[in-house]
Formats: structure tokens, sequence, C-alpha cells
């Protein structure tokens, strides 16, 4: 059994994801298909880049991930197939692809040239359909990614903004807030060690939109039912979080918002 | 492995779905359930007609759908099995499973009788669970479709409204509204041919709700930033977009409102 | 082929779900997983129990259930593994499974201590990932449930209210709302059989917020379109809907609102 994923903006109320799965079981029915997620924000690139980033990993070495945020679809914007990570990712060279590029000095990207293996459609807003699947069904069965294009040395490039040293504190931003209302930031546990190394994590105060919390928390259970508070969470960032709430709604958060980290 | 593929109304908050797979398991681990939609909108027979029959071909023939949208569960409307497109089909005798039979010449319509294989419910209202996802099971392990009831020469049909021509325009309406609100209407490539066979896609103009629009977009980016625009999409159908942005709600469009095409 | 479930107030905008799925996939490929919910509200620990014991028995004996709704994920509560009705069920103590186990006088419950079994994490915010779903895998590799940990005597209990017989009348509540705004009562089939053993059922009056229903129809559309009515629904339960409408919004109901049946 190959494993293959979907992580698409196109939500599950239209019958998109079910096509593409149609289109790859229609190749090779000796695979798992598996949603990470179709809940991205329409176009919104850098929300697709974050969600593979942080969850290919928790896959099997092997595993075949299609990434589908297209605002640019049957446009002049290439369709990929990277290598990365032990994995394969497969979507549009927009960079939704490029923190796992990047993320590996060793990976190999590859345009998507070979017409034979796509769909025939009358239209052109459905690459994931057309294109994006039947190369993960077929690269499913073996084979070798130069069977899909010839390698090229160039991708689109976007980054998760590092957090930032000013004035003795450190400057992060909210980059994803999830279904709870979790406001997550791009402020790493090892953004955190490097720049309290030594220093006692209570006495840390955190500041968000005029707001000031102390400390950090072990576990959301920690803090009292509607309190605001932070923890490290488990993509490894800093986290505000509301207990029993909705910080974003509490605090009135959205993505950008700044995030202080300071000493008292 | 056989393939059976689900489409209803049922929503994914509540367990029906996954009930409806518990049951085809417990009958048939050797099979892949692969989720269509289940974000019709509530008892909308037509829009569940139109999400199957737009869907179907894009997996391998041999593999059976269950469509449910049923108002009337439990009724004395028919439980059926169809065989059409060289698939099968699973679904109540309301017009949902009609698109499909009146598609194909040589379809057979089974009316579902055989109460053996139908689970033993306190209730009439989950037929998907009790009568469609028991069938579906049986049906993946073989066997023939009289085992499930007769041939009936009849069925209960609803169509897609065909474009008019009127006064050298073509009129037609919005049939589906997707995720990112684009308009699907009922013009399909092959009206639009015919209709202006020999003549330049450019000088067209398409009005909706009193917006008129020229021309035909080859793909989504070519229109500007919330510009409103038509293109020809995958389901082979004339769409009014506005990229990036939510053509519903910009020109507050909804089911069923008008479209007209004509030449400027 | 192994079936596992996932029960969980995750929602499907985010990667949790999948991000559990591949922690599962790479410890076991041979296995279907299967989701029941994510869209158990917020930390509604009694929602989650009501939908994995209603749900459960569909799927054959065997299935590994996981159940994640745990608000106190990472504190002292502790990660519990069950074997009832022949299932096995996965989760934190805090009363999701209380309902399974007290319905089966034979069940089992080991206390999840082997953290060979575990994923290292940054965070203590996501047990789903970290502590279920692998001994999820590893459980359905196959092994004993000793394995995980040791068995203990004691589990957090919730139960589902009880009909009250007061006064000539029997007093439930709403207990589930769907996504049809159908009002799912825990008044039981059973409990009107006792009630009201030898008496006619078209004599039956339900009483919700000031409104008044007589009879029980046999199914949805043996009422007139808007029209509220009652059903003994698939769950076995008094349901309150309105046909074709939406019974929660007709009639402004919410969950634990009171529900009197009587004969007139």
């Amino acid at each position: 059994m190959s494993l293959i994923t979907l992580t698409t903006d196109f939500g599950l109320k239209d019958p998109f994801a079910g096509m593409m799965k149609g289109v790859i079981y229609s190749i090779n029915r000796d695979v798992h298909i598996i949603d990470i997620s179709h809940g991205i924000e329409n176009q919104d690139v850098f929300e697709g880049a974050f969600i593979i980033f942080s969850s290919f990993n928790y896959f099997p070495g092997g595993t075949i991930h299609v990434v589908v945020v297209d605002p640019g679809v049957g446009s002049s914007r290439r369709p990929i197939l990277v290598r990365a990570h032990d994995h394969y990712f497969i979507g549009p060279d927009n960079g939704v692809l490029s923190l796992i590029i990047s993320g590996d000095t060793n990976s190999s990207v590859y345009e998507i040239t070979a017409e034979r293996y796509f769909l025939r459609s009358p239209g052109n807003t459905f690459h994931g359909r057309d294109i994006f699947a039947p190369v993960a069904g077929w690269l499913s069965r073996g084979g070798d990614p130069l069977n899909f294009g010839r390698m090229v040395p160039d991708y689109c490039r976007i980054d998760i903004p590092v957090p930032a040293k000013n004035e003795g504190r450190l400057e992060g931003e909210i980059i994803y807030i999830d279904k709870f209302g979790n406001l997550f930031s791009n402020i790493r546990l090892c953004d955190i060690d490097e720049y309290c190394s030594g220093m006692d994590g209570s006495s840390m105060l955190i500041r968000i939109r005029g707001h000031e919390i102390s400390g950090i928390k072990r576990c959301y259970s920690d803090a009292k039912k509607g309190e605001t508070a932070v923890v490290v969470n488990s993509f490894g960032l800093l986290e505000i979080y509301s207990y029993m709430g909705n910080a974003a709604r509490t605090i009135n958060a959205k993505k950008g918002d700044i995030v202080w980290l300071c000493f008292q």
C-alpha cells in the first residue's frame, strides 16, 4: 500500500477532493489516500506551505503529498514534483512547496511537463484533478520522477517570518489560528531557548494586542477556565490560548498580529 | 480492493457517514470508501443528482456509488440500484439518480426489496445506514444486482434545465455555487460551440444580474484581482468567478439566476 | 486489514486528524482509518461519549476506536485503553469512554503508561497524535492490551440522564442536535414502550418549549413541509424535527431543553 496525502483549499462541500481520489484510484488501487486538510483559507499559499511543512514528517518516508493552493491554476506558473526529506511533494510552483524545498539541502525539484499523464479537460481551472492527481497516481506505482519532467534549479520561494530580537525583546507574529481559536506564533521552542538560556520561564512576559500574559503553562488546563495563557504547543511553537474558550475572539486577534516576549 | 463512494447531505458534524462506513466494512473489508461530498444542501435532490453525475466518471468502471439525499426516507419512495455507464449506483428513487439513468440508454434500474440484506433498525430515518450501505457492501463482494430485487421499467426523473436560444441570445441559469463563490451555469462548452460556431469568443458578452462581462478568460488569473470574469470550467460549464474573490457575494447571485450570452 | 476509527473535536480545518492518520500508517499500513466525527463541540466530553456509544456497534468486532475530546490534555488525567463489547477504545479518562465502559459488565480498563510507544513532542497539547494514535497503531498490529499498561479498577464516569416519570408524564431532555436541526431526546423507544404499554401512540402528546406535538410519525415525510413533528429515530430515540426545515431554529431549542411526553 502506497500513501498519498491531500492538502488543499477546496473545502469539503464540493466534490473536488473526491474527484482527485477517483483519478488516483483509477490509476492505482493499492494506495491509501489521506486528507491532511482541505480547509486552507482560499488562495492562502502561505497557510498551505505552513500546514504541509508542519505535517509531512508524521507520515512515513516515501509518502506522496499533493498540495493544491493554486490561484494561478492554468497560467504559466509551473506544476512541480519535489523530492525532499525522503518524501515526494506535488503542486504548483507558487511557494506552497518552498518551505519543504528550502528545508532540505538535498531536495530536487522537477518541472512536470509529461502531458501524456494529464487528464484531458474542457477547462484550465482544476489541475488538482487533471495534473497533480494523475501524476501522484502514476508516481505511486513506482518509477522515476524524471518520467514527469526535467530537474530545474529554481523555484518560487516564500518563508516563515523569523522572530527578531528588538531592544531586548523577542518579536514574533501570529502565523496560524486553529479551530479552537488558538493563536500559533512563529516563535519556536528553540528561539525561546536561545533567547532566554538560563533564565526562568515563569518570569517571562508575553504581550499581544495590549494584553500581558505571564509565564508559560505546561498544559492547557494549568490555566483557569476562560483565562488567556501561553503554552509551547505540539508544533513546537509559542501559542496563545484561552482555556475552554477562544483566544482569537477573546483578544480579537488575527494572523499577522505582533507577539512580544520579554522578561519582567 | 473494490471502490465505494458516498454522496450525501449528511454533513460531517454528525456520525452518519462514519456509521455507513462501519456497516460497509462489517460486510467487506476489502474496499476503499471515498467521500465525494457530504455537503449537498439539505434535501436538495437536484444538487445531489448534479454532483454524482459530474463526478462518477473520474472513478474506474465497476465503482459503486451510494447517493443519499432522501427527504422521503421511510415513505413509499423506492430504494433503487442502478447499473449505468459501467458503474453501480444505489439510492432513493426520487430523481437523485435520474441524470445517471437517463444519460445511458443501456442503464438498468432495480428496485431494492431483499430485506434480508437490510439492518434492523428502531426507526425509519436512516436508510443510508440501514439499506443503502449494506446493499453496497454486499454488492462489492460480487454477485448479481438481481439478488437485491427485480428490474423495473420506470424511475423518478429530474433534468438539468437546458439553455434556450431566445432572440439571438443563449439563456441559461446558475445551477451550482462552489465554496469559492464561483457560479456554475448550465451553459456547456458544446452549447457555446453550437451557438457561436465560427465567431470570436472575445466578442462574447455575458450578462448576469445586471452585470455585463466581456469575453471568456483562458484561466482564472487572466482577470485582475477582484474582477468578475467568465471561464469555461473543468466541468465543461460556463462559470462566472471573481478572481481571488467571491462572485456569489460580489454580484449577490444565487442558484436559479439567469445568465445571458450574446455577441456585442 | 484492521479498522481504526477517529472521533474528536478537532474539526477538519486543521491538519490534526491527518497527522494522527500519518502516525498510524507509519506504524501499520494494513489498516483502514475511518472518521466517525471530528465535529464534536469543542471540549464537549458528553457529546463525544454519546457519539462513540451510538456509533461503535456499526463497526465489526475488534475495531479500535480512538476518541479524543480532551480539555485536560497533558495534565494528570490518565490516558486509557478499554476493551469492551468486543471492541477496543483509546482516549483520555475524562468520561468520554464511560458510556462504553459502563455498558459492558465485562469491560476492562488499562491505564496507558508505556512511554516507549509515545511520540516525543515539544508540547503537551496533542496526545491524539503523540499517545493515542501510536497506541492505536501498535495495538492494530496485534498484541496484548497489557503491553500498554496495567489494568485499573476505576474510571471517570458520566452518564446519559435518564428520563423521569413525573406526575404521569415522562420527562426527558434534548441531548443532541444534528446538522438538520433535528432534536434528539434521551427518551428511548424502550422508555416509551414501558411508559405507555398498551396505549395508542397516536394519542401521545409531546411538549417542548411551549409547543405541543401530537402523536409519533412513522417517517419524516408523514409531516407536512415545515411542520414540527416527532419520530422515533434510527438511534432509537424520540426526535423532534421540522419536515424540510430546522426544528432547532423553528422552536429555538438547545441541548438541555426539557421534553415532556404524556397522553391526551
